[in-house]
Protein backbone atom coordinates (compact mmCIF):
# COMPACT_ATOMS: atom_id res chain seq x y z
CA UNK A 1 0.00 0.00 0.00
CA UNK A 2 1.73 3.35 -1.05
CA UNK A 3 1.20 6.56 1.72
CA UNK A 4 -0.70 9.22 0.17
CA UNK A 5 -0.17 12.78 1.38
CA UNK A 6 -1.38 15.70 0.94
CA UNK A 7 0.26 19.27 0.91
CA UNK A 8 -2.64 22.16 1.24
CA UNK A 9 -3.55 25.47 3.12
CA UNK A 10 -6.43 25.38 5.84
CA UNK A 11 -9.14 27.36 3.96
CA UNK A 12 -8.16 26.58 0.76
CA UNK A 13 -11.28 25.27 -1.22
CA UNK A 14 -8.82 23.97 -4.08
CA UNK A 15 -7.22 22.26 -0.87
CA UNK A 16 -10.57 20.80 -0.04
CA UNK A 17 -11.25 19.31 -3.46
CA UNK A 18 -8.73 17.11 -2.97
CA UNK A 19 -10.35 16.14 1.11
CA UNK A 20 -13.29 15.38 -0.74
CA UNK A 21 -12.08 13.13 -3.36
CA UNK A 22 -10.34 11.70 -0.70
CA UNK A 23 -13.07 10.83 1.89
CA UNK A 24 -15.17 10.27 -0.89
CA UNK A 25 -12.74 6.88 -1.64
CA UNK A 26 -12.34 5.96 1.98
CA UNK A 27 -8.16 7.32 1.49
CA UNK A 28 -6.61 8.05 4.76
CA UNK A 29 -3.70 10.06 3.62
CA UNK A 30 -1.08 12.46 6.12
CA UNK A 31 -2.23 16.18 5.74
CA UNK A 32 1.09 18.77 5.20
CA UNK A 33 0.13 22.22 6.51
CA UNK A 34 1.91 24.52 3.91
CA UNK A 35 2.71 28.44 4.62
CA UNK A 36 1.96 30.14 1.61
CA UNK A 37 3.66 33.27 2.81
CA UNK A 38 6.99 31.21 3.05
CA UNK A 39 6.35 28.44 0.54
CA UNK A 40 8.56 25.53 2.01
CA UNK A 41 10.85 23.88 0.09
CA UNK A 42 8.90 20.75 0.04
CA UNK A 43 6.39 22.73 -1.81
CA UNK A 44 8.83 24.18 -4.30
CA UNK A 45 10.28 20.37 -4.67
CA UNK A 46 6.64 18.92 -5.28
CA UNK A 47 5.49 21.67 -7.57
CA UNK A 48 8.22 23.71 -9.30
CA UNK A 49 6.19 24.44 -11.75
CA UNK A 50 3.01 26.64 -10.19
CA UNK A 51 4.44 26.51 -6.46
CA UNK A 52 0.62 26.44 -4.82
CA UNK A 53 -1.41 23.66 -2.99
CA UNK A 54 -2.79 21.37 -3.38
CA UNK A 55 0.12 18.74 -4.09
CA UNK A 56 -0.79 15.07 -3.89
CA UNK A 57 2.14 12.75 -3.34
CA UNK A 58 0.86 9.50 -3.93
CA UNK A 59 4.28 6.75 -3.29
CA UNK A 60 6.79 8.73 -5.79
CA UNK A 61 4.38 10.21 -7.47
CA UNK A 62 3.31 13.81 -7.58
CA UNK A 63 0.30 15.25 -8.99
CA UNK A 64 -0.42 18.78 -9.10
CA UNK A 65 -3.55 20.99 -9.96
CA UNK A 66 -6.38 20.48 -7.81
CA UNK A 67 -9.33 19.07 -10.99
CA UNK A 68 -6.10 17.30 -12.36
CA UNK A 69 -5.48 15.79 -8.89
CA UNK A 70 -9.23 14.76 -8.34
CA UNK A 71 -9.52 12.75 -11.74
CA UNK A 72 -6.48 11.11 -10.85
CA UNK A 73 -7.96 10.28 -7.43
CA UNK A 74 -11.10 8.74 -9.24
CA UNK A 75 -9.32 6.87 -11.86
CA UNK A 76 -7.51 5.20 -9.16
CA UNK A 77 -9.79 4.28 -5.96
CA UNK A 78 -13.02 2.82 -7.17
CA UNK A 79 -15.26 3.61 -4.69
CA UNK A 80 -17.98 6.69 -5.27
CA UNK A 81 -17.09 7.06 -9.30
CA UNK A 82 -17.13 10.87 -9.37
CA UNK A 83 -17.41 10.34 -13.43
CA UNK A 84 -20.17 8.61 -15.50
CA UNK A 85 -19.20 5.24 -17.65
CA UNK A 86 -21.30 6.95 -20.05
CA UNK A 87 -18.64 8.98 -22.29
CA UNK A 88 -20.86 11.92 -22.86
CA UNK A 89 -22.22 12.16 -19.76
CA UNK A 90 -18.20 12.19 -18.66
CA UNK A 91 -17.43 15.17 -21.24
CA UNK A 92 -21.12 17.18 -19.89
CA UNK A 93 -19.35 16.78 -16.89
CA UNK A 94 -15.76 18.20 -17.88
CA UNK A 95 -17.54 21.13 -19.75
CA UNK A 96 -18.88 22.43 -16.42
CA UNK A 97 -15.78 21.44 -14.24
CA UNK A 98 -13.90 23.55 -16.99
CA UNK A 99 -16.51 26.28 -16.89
CA UNK A 100 -16.50 27.28 -13.32
CA UNK A 101 -12.52 26.88 -12.63
CA UNK A 102 -12.28 29.31 -15.63
CA UNK A 103 -15.39 31.74 -14.44
CA UNK A 104 -14.59 31.46 -10.58
CA UNK A 105 -11.66 34.41 -10.44
CA UNK A 106 -14.67 36.33 -10.77
CA UNK A 107 -15.86 35.62 -7.19
CA UNK A 108 -12.16 36.05 -6.11
CA UNK A 109 -12.16 39.08 -7.80
CA UNK A 110 -15.32 40.24 -5.83
CA UNK A 111 -13.38 39.19 -2.31
CA UNK A 112 -10.29 41.21 -2.87
CA UNK A 113 -11.38 44.69 -4.78
CA UNK A 114 -13.60 47.51 -4.23
CA UNK A 115 -15.44 49.85 -5.94
CA UNK A 116 -16.16 49.62 -9.75
CA UNK A 117 -13.45 46.29 -10.14
CA UNK A 118 -15.49 44.94 -7.72
CA UNK A 119 -19.00 45.59 -9.21
CA UNK A 120 -17.70 44.00 -12.85
CA UNK A 121 -16.84 41.22 -10.70
CA UNK A 122 -20.15 41.05 -9.22
CA UNK A 123 -21.76 41.43 -12.40
CA UNK A 124 -19.79 38.59 -13.65
CA UNK A 125 -20.21 36.05 -10.92
CA UNK A 126 -24.10 37.03 -11.23
CA UNK A 127 -23.34 35.88 -14.91
CA UNK A 128 -22.01 32.73 -14.38
CA UNK A 129 -24.43 31.90 -11.71
CA UNK A 130 -27.01 32.35 -14.23
CA UNK A 131 -25.79 30.18 -16.65
CA UNK A 132 -25.03 27.52 -14.33
CA UNK A 133 -29.07 28.08 -12.61
CA UNK A 134 -30.29 27.99 -15.77
CA UNK A 135 -28.04 24.99 -17.55
CA UNK A 136 -26.00 22.62 -15.27
CA UNK A 137 -28.96 21.98 -12.54
CA UNK A 138 -31.78 20.15 -13.92
CA UNK A 139 -35.49 21.32 -11.78
CA UNK A 140 -34.76 17.83 -10.34
CA UNK A 141 -31.17 17.44 -9.64
CA UNK A 142 -30.32 16.92 -5.80
CA UNK A 143 -27.08 17.52 -7.27
CA UNK A 144 -25.30 18.23 -10.44
CA UNK A 145 -25.03 14.93 -12.17
CA UNK A 146 -28.36 13.88 -10.90
CA UNK A 147 -28.12 11.53 -7.38
CA UNK A 148 -24.86 10.76 -6.50
CA UNK A 149 -22.07 13.77 -5.88
CA UNK A 150 -19.64 13.61 -9.08
CA UNK A 151 -16.74 15.87 -10.48
CA UNK A 152 -18.83 18.87 -10.76
CA UNK A 153 -20.08 18.72 -7.22
CA UNK A 154 -16.68 18.77 -6.50
CA UNK A 155 -15.36 21.58 -8.53
CA UNK A 156 -18.40 23.98 -7.76
CA UNK A 157 -17.82 23.20 -4.04
CA UNK A 158 -16.25 26.03 -2.99
CA UNK A 159 -19.79 27.74 -3.62
CA UNK A 160 -20.89 25.55 -0.76
CA UNK A 161 -19.18 26.87 1.90
CA UNK A 162 -17.08 30.01 1.17
CA UNK A 163 -19.73 31.98 -0.50
CA UNK A 164 -21.97 33.06 2.20
CA UNK A 165 -18.66 33.80 4.48
CA UNK A 166 -17.49 36.32 1.13
CA UNK A 167 -21.03 37.65 1.31
CA UNK A 168 -20.85 38.40 4.80
CA UNK A 169 -17.72 40.12 4.73
CA UNK A 170 -18.02 41.98 1.51
CA UNK A 171 -21.46 42.48 2.32
CA UNK A 172 -23.95 41.97 -0.56
CA UNK A 173 -25.58 39.48 -1.16
CA UNK A 174 -24.49 37.66 -4.65
CA UNK A 175 -26.67 34.01 -4.20
CA UNK A 176 -30.01 34.69 -3.11
CA UNK A 177 -32.37 32.25 -3.19
CA UNK A 178 -34.88 34.06 -5.29
CA UNK A 179 -32.97 34.59 -7.79
CA UNK A 180 -31.08 30.86 -7.77
CA UNK A 181 -33.10 28.72 -5.91
CA UNK A 182 -31.58 25.67 -7.66
CA UNK A 183 -27.98 26.75 -6.44
CA UNK A 184 -29.07 26.95 -3.23
CA UNK A 185 -30.63 23.91 -3.01
CA UNK A 186 -27.80 22.27 -4.11
CA UNK A 187 -25.53 23.93 -1.41
CA UNK A 188 -28.31 22.15 1.04
CA UNK A 189 -28.02 18.89 -0.70
CA UNK A 190 -24.18 19.15 -1.32
CA UNK A 191 -23.51 19.75 2.43
CA UNK A 192 -25.37 16.95 3.41
CA UNK A 193 -23.26 14.53 1.77
CA UNK A 194 -21.35 12.84 4.50
CA UNK A 195 -18.13 13.35 3.23
CA UNK A 196 -18.68 16.59 3.09
CA UNK A 197 -20.72 17.40 6.02
CA UNK A 198 -17.94 16.23 8.11
CA UNK A 199 -15.08 17.94 6.12
CA UNK A 200 -15.36 21.51 6.00
CA UNK A 201 -13.47 24.50 7.48
CA UNK A 202 -14.57 24.93 10.71
CA UNK A 203 -17.06 28.38 10.10
CA UNK A 204 -15.92 30.88 12.85
CA UNK A 205 -12.25 30.12 12.13
CA UNK A 206 -12.58 30.25 8.45
CA UNK A 207 -14.41 34.04 9.36
CA UNK A 208 -11.78 35.31 11.28
CA UNK A 209 -9.11 33.80 8.51
CA UNK A 210 -10.77 35.12 5.58
CA UNK A 211 -11.41 38.63 7.05
CA UNK A 212 -8.08 38.99 7.60
CA UNK A 213 -6.62 38.11 4.22
CA UNK A 214 -9.01 40.44 3.17
CA UNK A 215 -8.07 43.50 4.74
CA UNK A 216 -4.20 42.88 4.03
CA UNK A 217 -4.96 42.51 0.53
CA UNK A 218 -6.61 46.14 0.48
CA UNK A 219 -3.98 47.51 2.83
CA UNK A 220 -1.18 46.33 0.07
CA UNK A 221 -0.24 48.89 -2.34
CA UNK B 1 -23.27 4.28 -37.02
CA UNK B 2 -23.92 7.64 -35.86
CA UNK B 3 -22.91 10.80 -38.20
CA UNK B 4 -20.49 13.56 -36.71
CA UNK B 5 -20.50 16.93 -37.97
CA UNK B 6 -18.12 19.47 -36.29
CA UNK B 7 -18.62 23.34 -36.95
CA UNK B 8 -15.42 25.37 -36.89
CA UNK B 9 -13.55 27.75 -38.59
CA UNK B 10 -11.15 27.65 -41.32
CA UNK B 11 -7.89 28.98 -39.14
CA UNK B 12 -8.55 28.54 -35.82
CA UNK B 13 -6.29 26.11 -33.99
CA UNK B 14 -8.99 25.40 -31.67
CA UNK B 15 -10.78 23.38 -34.69
CA UNK B 16 -7.72 22.12 -35.59
CA UNK B 17 -7.39 19.97 -31.92
CA UNK B 18 -10.79 18.47 -33.07
CA UNK B 19 -9.66 17.46 -36.99
CA UNK B 20 -6.55 15.83 -36.18
CA UNK B 21 -8.11 13.97 -33.09
CA UNK B 22 -10.75 12.93 -35.46
CA UNK B 23 -8.37 12.11 -38.25
CA UNK B 24 -5.93 10.41 -35.87
CA UNK B 25 -9.44 8.11 -34.83
CA UNK B 26 -10.23 7.62 -38.64
CA UNK B 27 -13.44 9.05 -37.70
CA UNK B 28 -15.25 10.25 -41.63
CA UNK B 29 -17.76 13.86 -40.15
CA UNK B 30 -19.07 16.36 -41.87
CA UNK B 31 -17.35 19.50 -41.65
CA UNK B 32 -19.78 23.03 -41.06
CA UNK B 33 -18.11 25.79 -41.77
CA UNK B 34 -18.75 29.17 -38.92
CA UNK B 35 -18.56 32.79 -39.66
CA UNK B 36 -17.35 34.21 -36.26
CA UNK B 37 -18.22 37.35 -37.42
CA UNK B 38 -22.05 36.61 -37.50
CA UNK B 39 -22.35 33.92 -34.95
CA UNK B 40 -24.83 31.57 -36.83
CA UNK B 41 -28.18 30.34 -35.85
CA UNK B 42 -26.68 26.28 -35.53
CA UNK B 43 -23.40 27.68 -33.69
CA UNK B 44 -26.10 29.67 -31.05
CA UNK B 45 -28.41 26.37 -30.40
CA UNK B 46 -25.28 24.33 -30.23
CA UNK B 47 -22.88 25.94 -28.00
CA UNK B 48 -25.11 28.47 -26.13
CA UNK B 49 -22.69 29.31 -23.35
CA UNK B 50 -20.08 30.08 -25.25
CA UNK B 51 -20.83 30.71 -28.61
CA UNK B 52 -17.97 29.72 -29.72
CA UNK B 53 -16.31 26.95 -32.42
CA UNK B 54 -14.97 24.19 -32.12
CA UNK B 55 -18.97 22.08 -31.53
CA UNK B 56 -18.68 18.28 -31.88
CA UNK B 57 -22.22 16.79 -32.98
CA UNK B 58 -22.53 13.09 -32.43
CA UNK B 59 -25.43 11.64 -33.00
CA UNK B 60 -27.92 13.80 -30.93
CA UNK B 61 -25.21 14.66 -28.58
CA UNK B 62 -23.00 18.25 -28.60
CA UNK B 63 -19.72 18.78 -27.11
CA UNK B 64 -17.71 22.18 -26.84
CA UNK B 65 -14.28 23.39 -25.34
CA UNK B 66 -11.51 21.79 -27.73
CA UNK B 67 -10.15 19.58 -25.33
CA UNK B 68 -13.49 18.15 -23.83
CA UNK B 69 -13.77 17.33 -27.13
CA UNK B 70 -10.81 15.58 -27.66
CA UNK B 71 -11.43 13.32 -24.81
CA UNK B 72 -14.58 12.61 -25.65
CA UNK B 73 -13.36 11.80 -29.34
CA UNK B 74 -10.11 9.74 -27.46
CA UNK B 75 -12.64 7.92 -25.00
CA UNK B 76 -15.28 7.05 -27.89
CA UNK B 77 -13.17 5.79 -30.63
CA UNK B 78 -10.26 3.16 -30.05
CA UNK B 79 -7.51 3.93 -32.59
CA UNK B 80 -4.55 5.49 -31.90
CA UNK B 81 -5.38 6.29 -27.91
CA UNK B 82 -4.14 9.58 -26.56
CA UNK B 83 -4.04 8.69 -22.90
CA UNK B 84 -2.10 6.52 -21.30
CA UNK B 85 -3.54 3.41 -19.65
CA UNK B 86 -1.72 4.41 -16.19
CA UNK B 87 -3.57 6.78 -14.25
CA UNK B 88 -0.21 8.98 -13.26
CA UNK B 89 0.71 9.55 -16.81
CA UNK B 90 -2.93 10.62 -17.59
CA UNK B 91 -3.12 13.23 -14.94
CA UNK B 92 0.82 14.14 -16.34
CA UNK B 93 -0.70 15.14 -19.55
CA UNK B 94 -4.18 16.58 -18.13
CA UNK B 95 -1.41 18.64 -15.93
CA UNK B 96 0.55 20.25 -19.74
CA UNK B 97 -2.76 20.17 -21.45
CA UNK B 98 -4.49 22.64 -19.05
CA UNK B 99 -1.39 24.45 -18.40
CA UNK B 100 -1.24 25.65 -22.20
CA UNK B 101 -4.93 26.19 -22.48
CA UNK B 102 -3.87 28.57 -19.41
CA UNK B 103 -0.87 30.02 -20.43
CA UNK B 104 -1.77 30.25 -24.50
CA UNK B 105 -3.43 33.33 -24.07
CA UNK B 106 -0.09 35.04 -23.85
CA UNK B 107 0.59 34.10 -27.27
CA UNK B 108 -2.56 35.54 -28.41
CA UNK B 109 -1.91 39.13 -26.95
CA UNK B 110 1.46 39.17 -28.77
CA UNK B 111 -0.52 38.80 -31.56
CA UNK B 112 -3.12 41.01 -31.31
CA UNK B 113 -0.92 44.23 -29.28
CA UNK B 114 1.32 46.48 -29.87
CA UNK B 115 3.79 48.43 -27.02
CA UNK B 116 4.15 48.06 -23.66
CA UNK B 117 0.84 44.63 -23.92
CA UNK B 118 2.61 43.32 -26.35
CA UNK B 119 6.29 43.08 -25.07
CA UNK B 120 4.52 41.90 -21.39
CA UNK B 121 3.16 38.81 -23.49
CA UNK B 122 6.09 38.53 -25.34
CA UNK B 123 7.94 37.63 -21.54
CA UNK B 124 4.86 35.27 -20.51
CA UNK B 125 5.07 33.71 -23.39
CA UNK B 126 8.83 32.69 -23.68
CA UNK B 127 8.23 31.75 -19.57
CA UNK B 128 6.05 29.59 -21.17
CA UNK B 129 8.08 28.21 -23.71
CA UNK B 130 11.31 27.93 -21.17
CA UNK B 131 8.82 25.94 -19.24
CA UNK B 132 8.07 23.57 -22.01
CA UNK B 133 11.59 23.21 -22.95
CA UNK B 134 12.48 22.23 -19.89
CA UNK B 135 9.80 20.33 -17.61
CA UNK B 136 7.54 18.71 -20.51
CA UNK B 137 9.48 17.72 -22.88
CA UNK B 138 12.52 14.95 -21.94
CA UNK B 139 15.86 15.38 -24.25
CA UNK B 140 15.35 12.16 -26.31
CA UNK B 141 11.33 12.97 -27.11
CA UNK B 142 10.05 12.47 -29.80
CA UNK B 143 6.87 14.03 -29.15
CA UNK B 144 5.63 14.68 -25.88
CA UNK B 145 4.49 11.59 -24.62
CA UNK B 146 7.12 9.89 -25.95
CA UNK B 147 6.98 7.91 -29.08
CA UNK B 148 3.02 7.97 -30.13
CA UNK B 149 0.36 11.53 -30.33
CA UNK B 150 -1.30 12.02 -27.59
CA UNK B 151 -3.20 14.73 -25.69
CA UNK B 152 -0.16 17.02 -25.01
CA UNK B 153 0.78 17.20 -28.31
CA UNK B 154 -3.20 17.84 -29.64
CA UNK B 155 -3.32 20.91 -27.20
CA UNK B 156 -0.05 22.50 -27.96
CA UNK B 157 -0.34 21.77 -31.35
CA UNK B 158 -1.12 25.47 -33.00
CA UNK B 159 2.31 26.13 -31.70
CA UNK B 160 3.52 24.12 -34.68
CA UNK B 161 2.33 25.92 -37.69
CA UNK B 162 0.20 28.95 -36.11
CA UNK B 163 3.64 30.24 -34.70
CA UNK B 164 5.82 31.25 -38.02
CA UNK B 165 3.26 32.77 -39.46
CA UNK B 166 2.92 34.98 -36.36
CA UNK B 167 6.40 35.37 -35.73
CA UNK B 168 6.71 36.82 -39.23
CA UNK B 169 3.63 39.02 -38.81
CA UNK B 170 4.45 40.64 -35.38
CA UNK B 171 8.58 40.57 -37.09
CA UNK B 172 9.19 38.97 -33.52
CA UNK B 173 11.23 35.32 -33.35
CA UNK B 174 10.10 33.55 -30.49
CA UNK B 175 11.08 30.13 -30.50
CA UNK B 176 14.17 30.42 -31.43
CA UNK B 177 15.64 26.96 -32.16
CA UNK B 178 18.84 27.97 -30.21
CA UNK B 179 16.84 28.90 -27.02
CA UNK B 180 14.51 26.20 -27.41
CA UNK B 181 16.05 23.37 -29.30
CA UNK B 182 13.31 20.38 -27.75
CA UNK B 183 10.24 22.61 -28.74
CA UNK B 184 11.64 22.95 -32.34
CA UNK B 185 12.48 19.58 -32.61
CA UNK B 186 9.13 18.51 -31.40
CA UNK B 187 7.65 20.91 -34.23
CA UNK B 188 9.62 19.09 -36.63
CA UNK B 189 8.83 15.67 -35.19
CA UNK B 190 4.83 16.74 -34.61
CA UNK B 191 4.07 18.20 -38.67
CA UNK B 192 5.69 14.57 -39.51
CA UNK B 193 2.71 12.64 -37.97
CA UNK B 194 0.50 11.97 -41.37
CA UNK B 195 -2.60 12.90 -39.51
CA UNK B 196 -1.18 16.18 -38.60
CA UNK B 197 0.73 16.51 -42.21
CA UNK B 198 -2.21 16.06 -43.98
CA UNK B 199 -4.22 18.50 -42.52
CA UNK B 200 -3.01 21.39 -41.79
CA UNK B 201 -4.38 24.88 -43.23
CA UNK B 202 -2.86 26.18 -46.11
CA UNK B 203 0.59 28.30 -45.49
CA UNK B 204 -0.37 30.97 -48.05
CA UNK B 205 -3.87 31.39 -47.30
CA UNK B 206 -3.16 31.80 -43.82
CA UNK B 207 -0.86 33.82 -43.66
CA UNK B 208 -3.41 36.40 -45.63
CA UNK B 209 -6.21 35.60 -43.16
CA UNK B 210 -4.10 36.00 -40.25
CA UNK B 211 -2.15 39.23 -41.58
CA UNK B 212 -6.10 40.95 -42.07
CA UNK B 213 -7.26 39.68 -38.63
CA UNK B 214 -4.71 41.68 -37.07
CA UNK B 215 -4.98 44.66 -38.92
CA UNK B 216 -8.25 44.37 -38.09
CA UNK B 217 -7.81 44.52 -34.71
CA UNK B 218 -5.31 46.77 -34.30
CA UNK B 219 -7.49 49.37 -36.40
CA UNK B 220 -10.94 48.76 -34.10
CA UNK B 221 -10.78 50.87 -30.73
Amino acid sequence: METVKLIGTPFSFFTYRVIWALKLKGVNYEYIDEDMSKKSPLLVKYNPIHKKVPVLIHGDKTICESMVIVEYINETWQLNPLLSTDSYERATSRFWAKYIEVKSHNTWNVFCNTGEKQQNAIKESLEMFKTIEENALGENNILFGGENIGLVDIAFGGYSHWMEIIEEIVGVKLLDPHNFPRINKWIKNFKEVKAIKDNLPNRDEMFVYVKNSRERMLASP
